[in-house]
């Protein structure tokens, strides 16, 4: 079962399901009810409750989740348990963030490649390989890459937008302030790193 | 008026708002209505109705919002049009790449210095001062600093969080891959890099 279309939040919280239930002595919880997870991992019994029931459906009344299931359940809504391949645009200061950054597998995510106009030749960030960007269109097509990550500026973003469709990319991540253009089928979500702690303010100006 | 507790997505959007608002010839504009805006900005009508009801209420009927009354209602919302200030700790690639980013002055909000253990003299990322550890208190006191952004490993990203607390700072972001504790009073946002890609791969698996 490949639960599906589940909420942002809801997702946040897979990896640290999926962390204590590997934790926990599969001999002795071989059955786990959502109270039980909320209290060993200090949240509240309803989230909990709501996000096991959009992953794994209700459990068995009064025992709760199969853990081996429960584990399954919460591993194929990571991606049916295959690492899909991310490549990224843009070798700066942010993309090199990301490269570096080693919560992308917790979700089952891999960045295979980094590309950036700058760069002649290889050169390794991290784990990462960055090649030149006129290696992009063969390895995305040889690699099957689905997943997008533009780091560059505003100026080229759109450029890089449009060369991730024509490889056959499906879902684009873009990190660039500006409006991007992308054809129906493909997914753009637009991370604006600002806004997080835009809403931290606005939260704060409540109480002056 | 300053209007609060709206929804992040709205927050996200005020600065497209502000920007056509600031655009457009205010003798010609007086008034405005959501629809108008709607189609200027290619947004969908319900959302930007929704967006402006919550900062600045329903506007005139048939007229719309008197446009000088909306912008300055939009602006309080991004902060009581005073600049807040932030300070950040952790200048490694994560941390430069933030400071680079001009995103912030948009939602009122001015990265005012940042710091890192590593440096023991001034240095300079884009504009803004990376200074010693050491000078951290006597900073943020002075300059009554609100807003703390953690952009250190999960090692010593409790530590700095307890530092910004003692110093008088009520709402930190946190990018460190890690839970952290704030006593009651102190507002707390985590920031994980990788969610919105794990969103992104949960989209496209749908239609596999």
């Amino acid at each position: 079962m490949c639960k599906n279309g589940i909420s942002k939040a809801t997702l946040s919280r897979i990896p640290i399901y999926l962390e204590l239930l590997k934790e926990l002595p599969q001999e002795r919880y071989e059955y786990l009810s959502a109270t039980t997870i909320a209290r060993k991992l200090s949240l509240g019994e309803v989230q909990v409750r709501k996000d096991l029931a959009a992953i794994s459906g209700t459990g068995k009344p009064r025992l709760g989740y199969l853990t081996s299931e429960l584990v399954e359940n919460l591993e194929n809504s990571l991606g049916c348990n295959n690492y899909t391949l991310a490549v990224l645009v843009g070798a700066g200061k942010l993309g090199k963030a990301l490269l570096d950054y080693d919560e992308f597998e917790k979700f089952g995510i891999k960045i295979a490649a980094a590309f950036d106009s700058n760069d002649k030749e290889i050169s390794i960030t991290g784990k990462i390989k960055v090649k030149p960007i006129n290696e992009f269109d063969d390895f995305c097509k040889d690699n099957n890459v689905q997943l997008g990550i533009i780091t560059v500026g505003s100026g080229s973003a759109q450029a890089v937008c449009d060369k991730m469709v024509q490889c056959g990319i499906v879902a684009i991540l873009n990190f660039a302030p500006c409006k991007l253009n992308v054809p129906d089928g493909v997914i753009l979500e637009n991370e604006n790193l600002a806004l997080s702690l835009a809403y931290l303010n606005n939260q704060i100006n409540k109480f002056k």
